[in-house]
């Protein structure tokens, strides 16, 4: 059994601090472990008691009968280093740290955090900062939160991780209201040891986890992560993810609260993405989404239909599901025609969706028979049931014939309540029906029945280091720049660096016709800014210009540039930016945006983190609002997208090659031209540290 | 009294179709009046009984001992009719029609609600296919709802108007659900007489009412709606509104449900935006909102301070404020400075927002002194306290405590409620504290909350129907449009036109340069798809342009052009767009938008309904994306943002005077040059019918 395994389904364990008094925190967990009926052995370690609830109790845990599998230590920080030493001293695989003090308070605390992971040795921690651990699934709770004296828990197969004791807490408690039952919960906490990626590797193995949520403040470890959601992705074990610090209020709140580590909020949408997880976008859809995922039913395609008796709900539903991108059209001839003769309507009134059946509402046979007929036939992918007032009075018999209908069918039946009625929720959920309070809820859910795919794994490119080696710290000049782009396939412009205005005018000959002119400067990044790019001269026009640009340098301050750049000029064609850097927490990412201003303007960009695949790279295109003007807009022709994934894919090989060294690397612009004819690097710039 | 006021609050009641039998539907209306209190006089009729709930049941309408303030007609669609016509002959004021099938049913019932309509003659309607209304205030219902049976609805000072009986049922029971209190509520439904805007504009003036909450799939009298929103604000009662017909699923869905006119939904978010009306996103915003207004409290500026016990639901809370950009900064050095003393810790420990009080949080006099810190000091402009499951054992000290110091203030103070604990969520919008189940509703109502100002109202130019007289129906060419453009002041290319190549020619001459070539046609919108658009062109290469356009014309098949245009090249600037057309529903529009391709790629563009002011055509400016372009954006200069508001007048002055004749008019591109040097329109184009 592996230390995890020992924590979540312990044969004992050893309560450390346990109080005599059941009304006290340092009481509960015993209480809790007898309450939930845990079979193993129970070791309550307190020298000023003789038992507590009925138990022996140990003076000290060299007292201990036994090594016990998992122990919670209930001690102020003053007190639980030492406690962790003698539990790892006495062969304790796992222990539990409920208290706070430690990284999360101040400098002293994280001294004292490091202290107790010292102590720790080779037993794992969970903890400290955290409220332990529920296991619904075997009745065990290593845990002294007041949420579990609510009582009456389902058990369930969504598993819960969570940074924050006090979210799985609300958790806890709000899915208990809806009859959603959780296998097991765990809080990271301060994650001294163990944290939330090897909860959820842990998990995504569990025979009895089918869908794990996941309450976020920071990855500390995302490689592990992205290797456990792999996995679950394997398996079919969907995880939803709520990820809080996505604004930087929330950011400075989040690493406040846990000290975990900031990384760009959107590079982490990225990385759900590249690993298949579901990202919840709202703090009720954490709950939501798990809840229609685990009954395993997917939709096959984008079609909903709304089966209701209150019109107004249905409208809702159906402006809410548009909303989201989810089709609900009209019943097909053969649904019509069923529906028609079933509700002995005329085919006019009823072929519309949301499918109106006042009438019928009231009558379970024809209720019924609607359902059916709307599971049956290719029409629909998904069916959502508007449950109105009427319901109200006789909810078993509504939840009777949704709850039979969907057993006939393998199709997602989802239930829209209307009217506040938490115990008609609470009753299709338990019965496996998912059932929701708000229009929102349904689309959202919907949306994430949807199939998803997930992208191949990519393998990253091993470093070279000699690539760079040539190179000092600080910024390349364009020339250096693309010829390191252009060693790993990036297409560059036809170019040629000149040391002197005569070479310059040289090069401008043999290029022929009309050349763009750049003076070549490490120093300068931005050289339109100090007039160091001229587009569309001749060689004639050269040496006057060359010398333009000798002044315009001087006159600003600026250092002599290393020569001139004469390269071709690219016209037409749609201009994007492709971008590389590293976010402190999550790695190296690639960004691809729309050029010009609008990447910036309208937020026109894709993320993806290293390595990533030529799928990745061609979703990375489809996200992008500006697809729509690289497949041809208005008319204008579909420009080269094919040679624009060879390029992010090309520029991403050169990323991930530079290795370390590489910090930022840019090409703005990127030519994209129409289809067949290539996409080039027109200017570009690489920083190295 | 008016006809709505005695619907409202009648006198008398006639029940048209009143069953003996409680249990039935027809049974509902007089023990609803009697169970509620109803002090007036209740007539129920109905031939087949003497007597129904102990009071005296007339054979018919005639029968009546008066004429009846208000009646509830509860009959079916075929003798509704003639309930209607007596009622109307026998003096009654206003009745209501629940029953459906009328217009929402098909043409049958489209007849049937004209007749009905017919029937009431001056008598007001309310319906059909309605629930009728709930008067809270005192208790005073007109309704056979279901929703009623529930008892123990809260009365307050939030009416709700919705066109949808079932969304009202479920605004009914999920406001009493949260201890949100209401003071009318009406269902318009079919509204062949009554509709959602009459309604609206009685609710403003009454006294009872503090804020309006409707729930809306499409406006019939979008001016009565805009008249009575402005009184509204004019008076200080807020009015939010949810609208379904955001997306095509849910237009066909309202269309289908009511027969409401379709509008574009960014058309009626333009309206709401001009008259003040709050949109509400979501539908649970819709009391969620109002539940915050009703208090009467708002914000003066836009910072927050988060008071928690629990550092998730803190960091979860502050997370949503952020996306909602509502500030969330660290306490000043005062407030810093009293927190650290009342709570005796380490002022670097407690300068952080959320203000994190874990201790004090089961202390109610520290946890009173830290709440009047936040609200007494001049760093924060509203507070939310962040109820853990701590307070869930002793609901009433934490209440308590808050609404003593939310009486000290004048400041908004919420409540954002972590875990599942309605009764705690009742408890303290029972007492004036509004308290939300959801991080995102609180920042919701924290937007919600802050200073609006109602633009000022704009008064529509007196159409001349003399000014579009010389023109046919169908497109005018660019010089046409443009020359009705430049009358309102528009500024347009200095531009001359030409009947042929040779004076095409010479007006190139005489304006100097390079210039522009285009044909003239009021037969090509497009024109530069069949080349007739030259840029750059010099006097000599005129006579060559313009044979290569007519050839090309010719080759496309394209009608002969009245001739040419010449215009000055205008360079630099940013592109804009603007545009007028007439939304089916709603009227008028004028649309502004960014140049290029991106208002349509980007969906960057500001509308607005007929008339504006100045203030409403500089909020189109900066409610675009590229207002930041405009202002100057990554060292560009700023553009004339004057000009373009002058120019955005002008245009809607043209398109008022123009009149119902003009039905699109659009200036594509507008150029909008550095500052101070004005703007221009480079070309144009209006359809007339």
């Amino acid at each position: 059994m592996s230390a995890i395994g020992a924590l979540l389904r312990p044969r004992s364990v050893a309560i450390i601090g346990a109080s005599a008094d059941a009304s006290k925190m340092t009481g509960r967990p015993v209480g809790y472990l007898q309450k939930y009926g845990f079979t193993g052995d129970i070791w309550p370690v307190n020298p000023r008691a003789e038992t507590i609830a009925g138990l022996r109790c140990y003076p000290d845990i060299a007292a201990l009968p036994g090594a016990p599998d998992a122990a919670i230590v209930l001690l102020g920080p003053e007190r639980a280093e030492a406690a962790v030493r003698d539990l790892a001293a006495r062969g304790c695989q796992a222990a539990i740290v409920l208290a706070s003090g430690y990284g999360e308070a101040n400098e002293e605390g994280a001294r004292r955090q490091q202290a107790l992971k010292d102590a720790a040795g080779t037993m794992r921690l969970l903890g400290p900062n955290t409220i332990g651990l529920v296991n619904l699934t075997d009745g065990m709770m290593l845990s002294a939160t007041g949420a579990l004296e609510v009582g009456d828990l389902p058990a369930g197969r969504i598993s819960v991780v969570s940074q924050s004791g006090g979210i799985l807490g609300s958790l806890l408690s709000r899915a208990a209201d809806r009859g959603i039952g959780f296998a097991k919960l765990v809080s990271t906490g301060n994650e001294a040891d163990l944290d939330s990626s090897d909860m959820i590797e842990h998990l995504v193995e569990e025979e009895a986890t089918d869908v794990i949520a996941v309450y976020m403040e920071g990855l500390r470890r995302p490689d592990v992560f992205q290797r456990a959601a792999r996995r679950a992705a394997e398996l079919g074990k969907p995880i939803v993810v709520y990820k809080v610090g996505r604004s930087d209020s929330g950011a400075r709140a989040a690493t406040s609260h846990t000290g975990a580590l900031a990384g760009a909020d959107r590079v982490y949408d990225a990385l759900f993405r590249q690993c298949g997880v579901i990202r919840a976008e709202s703090f009720t859809d954490l709950l939501d989404i798990p809840a229609a995922l685990v009954t395993g039913r997917r939709m096959r395609g984008n079609r909903v239909a709304i089966l209701t008796s209150t019109g107004g709900a249905g409208t809702l539903l159906a402006d809410n599901c548009g909303l989201a991108d989810i089709d609900v059209p009209p019943p097909d001839a053969a649904t019509t025609g069923r529906l028609a003769t079933l509700l002995n309507e005329d085919p006019a009134a009823i072929g519309r969706n949301p499918v109106d059946v006042t009438l019928a509402g009231l009558r379970p046979d024809l209720f019924r028979g609607a359902i059916d007929a709307l599971l049956e036939g290719d029409a629909y992918d998904a069916v959502v049931v508007v449950i109105g007032s009427s319901a109200l009075a006789t909810p078993d018999i509504v939840a009777g014939a949704i709850v039979e209908c969907q057993a006939r069918s393998e199709k997602p039946v989802l239930a829209y309540v209307s009217p506040h009625a938490p115990h008609l929720v609470r009753l299709l959920n338990a019965q496996g029906i998912p059932a929701f309070a708000t229009p929102e809820s349904c689309a959202t859910v919907l949306k994430a029945l949807q199939p998803r795919n997930l992208p191949p794994a990519a393998a990253m490119t091993p470093p070279d280091t000699s690539i760079l080696a040539p190179f000092p710290r600080g910024n390349l000049n364009e020339a250096e720049s693309k010829a390191l782009f252009a060693r790993f396939g990036v297409p560059v412009t036809r170019e040629q660096t000149a040391s002197d205005a005569a070479a310059a005018a040289a090069a401008a000959r043999d290029m022929g016709g009309e050349v763009v002119l750049k003076i070549l400067s490490r120093a300068i990044a931005h050289k339109s800014d100090l007039g160091g790019v001229r587009v569309g001269l001749t060689a004639e026009q050269i040496p006057d210009a060359c010398a333009a640009m000798l002044q315009s340098l001087r006159a600003a301050g600026a250092p002599a540039p290393e020569g001139f750049l004469v390269q071709e000029r690219i016209r037409g064609g749609v201009e994007m930016i492709l971008g590389f850097h590293r976010d402190p927490q999550l790695g190296p990412v690639i960004l691809l945006g729309s050029g010009g201003v609008a990447a910036e303007l309208f937020e026109d960009t894709a993320l993806r983190l290293l390595p990533i695949t030529r799928t990745d790279a061609e979703a990375m295109v489809e996200e992008l609002k500006a697809a729509r003007l690289l497949r041809g807009f208005r008319g204008a022709p579909p420009a080269d997208i094919p040679a624009l994934v060879d390029t992010v894919l090309a520029f991403a090989a050169m990323a991930g090659a530079a290795g370390e060294r590489l910090l930022e690397a840019e090409i703005n612009p990127l030519f994209v031209l129409p289809a067949g004819q290539g996409a080039y690097a027109v200017d570009g710039l690489a920083v190295l540290r």
